[in-house]
């Protein structure tokens, strides 16, 4: 392997602390995925690039710089690539999902702060994160309280836009968050030097539908409901680096992987034993390296056969309507398309639950584990009312909140071994 | 005093529980307010009105029902009062300041959301407030994700509102939250009945904005540098109860109040000794009966001379603009009124910081305690930037972090004198 350290060097990076962070990743990722028997060949693609996580991707983005591409980091499934690559920009996922972090976050952050927050703000102000380091400029959003303020924070040590996220979905919301796709597009615009035509715009559209295509066929087999032709710890890690990736080649490796995982169903290979349980899980999004709540249910005698939370469905459910030809309608289409995603941060956010129970039938599960992170409170706010409804549509629910710690991992073993057993009777 | 329990029955109130409450309060308002000396005599109508009071000004908007009128509740000072005003309708604060509500809220909100969203829902869940029973309709906002969240649980026990505010203010933030004050009074008239026009919203504003110069005088005899004429204790009663009562009848008493206490500067009469030390609280608002902080501040060897929060000057600064003569104009200056209002819930919000700082001179106070009620994540997490700017400005701060039971009451009355030693040094 290359060693990336001239590179880490380059970006400013803590490479003390950062080797710290390279020493253990290997063993945490060998200990989920390596130990999984029968893993489809098309994920060697993602453990290539986990295993050099910080390294190849990073290379990438810096080569492309060099060609006077620029580089927006996001966190938040709402900013729309579209108007990025549509400028020649390039989009990263910024999203903390390691411990590793949390601590320099929480210098600078309350502890009572989701850990996604604060290992956010810890990795960009720790610099041990790359990819905070290339970013020529971070988007945020006014989803939560949380990220909103925190990119107060981070706006002192690094260029911010801010999009206004509305929170609810009438008509005039939709028209709003089209006005705000406009002034992102301004932005965008200022900051690659590139003019937004609306030809541009529909390329643009076509690549991250296409992508939205790829990533959904992957998840189309695994609602077979006889044969699990994926593991949901791969199907995330898929998911996980789809926010790193150049949305073409993430769409091409789908496309093999989903290729793979169709014929394994013609032949009926399945990851899991014959009875194995199947669980959707919901709730608050699962950041790159955050493999802990897989990890526990898939070796507690269930399987994940979906996601449904932004490093899941709603990452790639609806695509976005490619018949305007002007921009105005082009970023009403986008708004119309990105405020489908059923986020706690909305209110009423009726139609999650409705997506849940549907989702819940499509892909045949047996029963739905319900994630909150600590301090997300959107999220936790709207369990019971979520816990209610898919009780009364007969699906067995199990409420966790967790953090990324690994303090509370044999008790979450105890409760998802005692959930999964439940589900057999 | 009349029996309200006939009054309160009908009202579907759970009277035993209730009662419960009754029988604390005057205690807890005796040992807080009529323990102090010297007051003004002006405070008499307060001390009426608290004395009763979940009577008297129940018994006044039932009245004013059985003529036709409604009441609307709220819980925010973003909510345009004038425009219910307008429609002869009656606007009603409702938030929650008191713990015998936090019980019930917690059977139905996690335990880490603010102590006051807690209160507010479980004082309307668990009948134990004829302000909640009162109300024909409450007006909520998308301010945090807490209240947010909450008024979905809330919207399925009464008819309920929801006013999106902007978290940003720019100009085309201002002019969604017009729309959205345009979207209101559609709900409005409908509601009352009532045909809005720019005549009756132009009296409004006066009705309005006279009470804000009201109690604007009050808070202007707090500026003496020599003489403190009223205790912050007893400011923040005449604000906790502004949200309740008639505006036309605030505004009056507090002037009356204002010319009383304008006399008192003339005369020096202070009610407390020379040499107390002059603090300025910002931070989370003090919904009724919240008294805590004030008291042990103010039994501290210390006085609270401004309350930079909802329940203080966020509720009277900026008049709104009354030269238009169109509801679409008129909606606009409310708009900038309200949207001038430096919650923490904006990002980002830096007017607040250099509003405290303004305020902490104008008032000539000698340190800043900042209050944050436990879990509110947007005011926390922007403590530490306010905390660097008052200390630039050369202004002593305390933060301090707290909720509605007592059991922190020793430790906080231990850091509130320490902090107000150190100001003496």
């Amino acid at each position: 392997m290359v060693d990336r350290h001239p590179m880490w060097k380059d970006l400013g990076m803590d490479l003390e602390t950062h080797d710290q962070l390279c020493a253990v990743l290997p063993t945490a990722f060998g200990d989920v995925y390596l130990s999984q028997e029968n893993r489809p060949e098309g994920m060697a693609f993602w453990d290539m690039v986990v295993a050099d996580v910080h390294g190849i991707r990073p290379a990438e983005l810096i080569e492309e710089q060099k060609k006077g591409r620029k580089v927006f980091g996001t966190f938040c499934t709402y900013v729309p690539d579209e108007v990025v690559v549509a400028c020649d920009g390039i989009v990263t996922g910024l999203c903390g999902g390691s411990q590793f972090w949390v601590p320099e976050g929480e210098k600078h952050l309350p502890a009572d702060v989701c850990p996604l927050i604060k290992a956010s703000l810890g990795a960009r102000l720790g610099k041990t994160c790359p990819f905070f380091r290339i970013v020529d400029q971070i988007v945020g959003e006014t989803t939560c309280d949380g990220k909103k303020k925190m990119y107060e924070i981070m706006a002192k040590d690094v260029p911010m836009h801010i999009m206004e996220l509305p929170h609810m979905k009438r008509d005039v919301d939709v028209a709003r968050f089209a006005q705000e796709i406009a002034l992102f597009a301004k932005n965008v615009e200022e900051v690659t030097g590139n003019e937004l035509t609306a030809e541009k715009l529909a390329e643009a559209i076509d690549i991250i539908n296409n992508r939205r295509k790829a990533l959904a066929r992957v998840y189309e087999t695994r609602k077979d409901p006889d044969t699990i032709p994926i593991s949901g710890t791969d199907a995330l890690l898929m998911m996980q680096i789809a926010f790193f990736d150049d949305p073409v080649r993430c769409a091409e490796m789908a496309n093999k992987l989903a290729d793979e995982l169709e014929q394994r169903l013609v032949d009926k290979v399945s990851v899991f034993p014959a009875g194995t349980k199947r669980i959707l899980l919901t709730g608050t999004p699962l950041a790159i390296p955050n493999w802990k709540l897989h990890h526990i249910i898939e070796t507690s005698g269930a399987a994940i056969v979906c996601e449904e939370n932004c490093t899941g469905t709603k990452f790639f459910t609806n695509l976005v309507d490619d018949s305007a030809t002007t921009l105005e309608g082009q970023f009403q289409a986008l708004a119309e398309r990105y405020m489908k995603i059923n986020c706690a941060c909305f209110t009423p956010n009726e139609a999650r639950i409705q997506e849940v129970i549907q989702l819940a039938k499509d892909y045949h599960v047996d029963g739905v584990i319900n994630q909150n992170l600590k301090f997300c409170t959107t999220f936790k706010v709207e369990a019971p009312a979520l816990e209610d409804a898919l009780e009364e549509a007969g699906i067995p629910v199990l409420n966790i909140e967790t953090d990324y710690t690994d303090n509370d991992a044999e008790q979450l073993r105890t409760r998802i071994g005692a959930f999964v057993e439940m589900l057999g009777e």
